[in-house]
């Protein structure tokens, strides 16, 4: 009757800072590449037509994870959250459960993080101000997460008015029109990735793009001719290809593997990055398992350390 | 903040009777092999060398059902359960996770209700006698829902006298040898499958096995002759030709998907089980996810209808 740890929405929220969350995800990243930590691909247990449900996996640093997390976007016209779920964390030489963790906040911080990390090693010299397209939970923690990083101002948009004025006036940035966001040095897009948001014509030389909202199949927030003007970076290959903004222009034929950096790779020095301060470039994030795991052991180990309270559950 | 129903250990295996888990998974099988109750393939993840731990997601009746399950037999050498987990019973509607279960004792009682399922459906008339080889939490079940189908007395056997007399004492049966135990009827064993019980000369005409232990890669109970010699039935074909008892025979190339019957083909009318009395059926159990989904329900159903105390968790 193992005992476990148990935090919360806003107790993983309270137990890992943003800053703390970008250091741990770019680990995260570095350990996975180096095939210290490892990851079966993502499995989705579809339940049309309302939704799907991910079972993510991943080992490392001494924890196994299990996340069981949705997207149901049709949530959001029944006043429910797209994203549920809960996380695991159990211990990897017994296997015994340890945690529970609030599944949406684990999503957003590290979903945030990712989008500074990758802005860190892609986005060009000078980069500063940022464009938030979508400003529902996991885009309010991006762009904490890029002010953390030290970019911004930046503009908010969201054709829910009261949610980018939300968030503009948390960080002291301004409430902006969908060109507005598009305009800036990097733009991160966070939205249920049911239609195209930017179009080749919408991008500027020298600007860096996080695509953080299509993470399923049929779901895109660029069009094949705005994938196709960038320099392509992902996540993970397999992640991105097959239910990321990749998944198009791969399906069409129009770009193979060698074409597209993992951020793994950047990050440990092996791929230069960008070619130079006029290229665009984009980061394909579909989220990875090991982000959930990096996020779900520093929480835990600062509720372990009396950093944040936790509650308790005997299974 | 979804509050959540938490059954412990103890509570699931009070929420839900043997004769209603045999129930249970039969409706389970049927509903899978018409297709209604759906179900990815089960991810491993491998904690060399300690074990590994399996996510198993699965739809139907309502629910999304994921079990995050391990298998780490060198636990029992530290006096921990080979078995350890969590099973999250979600709204297949809007997503939302409802309850909490223990993992060993879903894992148990549809286990151990497969086992009498089965035997109904493939054991020759007049088949009574059960050989149990293996007395853990898993073989103990099996037995309890043998005798709850009306089979036995049956004669228990465990490398660990104590296990095996504590079930027989329970049972009103009896403690015996490993050649005693493959003489009954109907065999089931339930060991931690890293060693052959069942070798060719062991069977009897006649004979029904449940081969319930071996359920990863590597693992078998009975010798390649063995299964050769019998009838052959599975839960679920992708997962028994690749860690069940058939992937050495498949492997081999001595068997194809077209020698083995699933077992939801026979519980549907569509097959017509053994060939006569004398044939020797062989069921390779291999745990599927809708069995776990279908007890986890039936624990839910029974928590929500008073039927059992139910704690409850916030995140």
């Amino acid at each position: 009757m193992p005992e476990l740890t148990v935090l919360d929405h806003q107790a993983v929220l309270g137990a890992v800072s943003t800053a703390a969350a970008i250091d741990a995800v770019r680990e995260a990243f570095l350990h996975h590449h180096s095939g210290e930590w490892t990851m079966p691909s993502k499995v989705y247990l579809l339940s049309p037509p309302h939704g799907d449900f991910r079972a993510m996996p991943a080992l490392g640093g001494g924890y196994a994870l299990l996340k069981w997390v949705t997207s149901f976007p049709a949530n959001l016209d029944k006043g429910l959250p797209t994203v549920n779920g809960i996380v695991c964390l159990s211990d990897a030489i017994t296997g015994l459960p340890l945690a529970l963790l609030d599944a949406p906040a684990v999503t957003a911080l590290r979903t945030g993080a990712v989008a500074a990390v990758a802005s860190v090693a892609l986005a060009r010299e000078g980069a500063s101000s940022v464009g938030v397209i979508g400003c529902g939970l996991n885009g309010s923690w991006a762009a904490r997460s890029m002010a953390a990083a030290g970019y911004g101002p930046g503009i908010c948009f969201d054709p829910r008015p009261a949610a980018a004025e939300a968030l503009a006036a948390e960080l002291g940035w301004s409430v902006g029109t969908l060109v507005g966001a598009l305009a800036c040095d990097i733009v991160c897009t966070i939205t249920p990735g049911a239609q195209v948001v930017v179009d080749a014509g919408d991008l500027r030389a020298g600007q860096h793009l996080n695509m953080l909202g299509a993470d399923g199949s049929g779901k895109a927030e660029a069009s094949l001719d705005a994938v196709l003007a960038c320099e392509l970076y992902c996540d993970e290959w397999e992640q991105a290809s097959h239910g990321g903004e990749l998944a198009g222009v791969v399906a069409a034929g129009l770009v193979t593997r060698e074409q597209v950096t993992p951020l793994g790779a950047v990050l440990a020095g092996e791929h230069a990055g960008r070619s130079g301060p006029d290229a665009i470039t984009m980061f394909d994030s579909t989220g990875l398992a090991i982000q959930d795991l990096a996020v779900s052991a520093a929480a835990v180990e600062a509720a372990r350390d009396g950093r944040v309270q936790a509650g308790t559950l005997t299974l």
